[in-house]
């Protein structure tokens, strides 16, 4: 394919890197930007909670150990929060403008963590998703699947709130993620086990076959 | 009424104060608390958004005048994700125990100001509440209905972000209040422009009505 056919094919189209803890999204989801680059797309990359002044600012109540006390359903509601400030201050109007987003994470995320492992339940994560999100899905998810060892071996660092709920917690989140993407259109799963450099061509299988398949790409 | 019988009647019973900014809820709170333990009534007042170490932390980030770029809709989550936290920690565990609750503001206020006048929609508001809060309703809600102008003339300091939004919004939010309130069983209005002893006078005649007619008080 040459670089014009794949400029308009990825005009305005958001594509979201989801998975566990320590899948290695944020660094596939970097390999991804550059390489869409290189294919000459106009790309931004948006992390998700945060990149905006106000979502910065959720995130450090969602992320920070002091607060034990959260509930499930004030994660939602928080997550939810940025996410929807993130959309109208970023992701809106870059899409607008023809460019292509990369997301690190997306409501894939609370469907996973609070609905399933959380056991707030995916249907009422998309119920408020439904009354307060402009647009609910990208134009392609992938879900960068991983064991809970290798995860672990990866967050090598001090670990936020969310990281440190336990293996049982995580276990249902690799669960919550797989079972989300199980024959919903517009989602991939890629083995993320392997080194980052296999990983991305894995991912790039997945944005070829999306393409392929016209789904928005 | 004999102090018994009161006490009786109050127990776990959740009264809400509510209205528009400057209708002088918070003094009103604080007084029907005061004259709720004459009575000998265990109460407890606690103030949405807020009470909760979250829930404060939430409350910032909806006021601060920096937040300008913040959305209705991320309101309409911040402000939920205050309330579901300030019910798990605080609210839930006092009627449990028997003790009677005086809020100062609570779902009404998210229907008034972003349901109503900041036109996200009360039912959508509500959809929001039915999947995250574990009780939507208390069992009495006192309006505060105020004008614009004397609730102007009260609020004589530096406004926050939310009382920064102008006299149309504030008049669209007063008409929230009264429209919610109207018909619905469990609300009262009281008129509240006139000084604050008279104005408990209207809030104390309010209570025993809801006593009289068995209203979970």
């Amino acid at each position: 394919m040459k670089a014009d056919r794949l400029q308009k094919g990825f005009e305005g189209c958001f594509i979201v890197l989801d998975g566990p803890d320590g899948c290695g999204k944020s660094s596939q989801a970097r390999m991804l930007t550059d390489w869409l680059r290189r294919q000459g797309a106009d790309v931004v990359g948006f992390r998700d909670p945060g990149t905006t002044v106000i979502g910065e600012k959720i995130r450090e109540i969602l992320l920070s150990p002091a607060h034990d006390a959260m509930t499930t359903s004030t994660e939602v509601l928080l997550y939810m929060a940025a996410r929807v400030q993130l959309w109208s201050e970023s992701i809106g109007p870059a899409l607008a403008a023809g460019k292509s987003v990369v997301m690190d994470r997306w409501l894939s995320s609370t469907c996973a963590y609070q609905g399933h492992a959380g056991g707030f339940g995916v249907e009422k994560v998309l119920a408020v998703a439904g009354v307060s999100l402009e647009r609910i899905w990208p134009d392609l998810t992938i879900i960068l699947d991983v064991d809970l060892k290798t995860a672990a071996q990866r967050l090598n660092r001090e670990l936020d709130r969310m990281e440190r709920k336990g293996d049982d917690y995580h276990g249902r989140v690799r669960e919550g993620f797989l079972k989300l993407a199980e024959g919903r259109p517009g989602f991939a799963v890629v083995d993320a086990t392997a080194n980052p450099e296999t990983v991305h061509e894995g991912v790039l299988a997945a944005v070829r076959d999306a393409l392929a398949k016209g789904r928005g790409l």
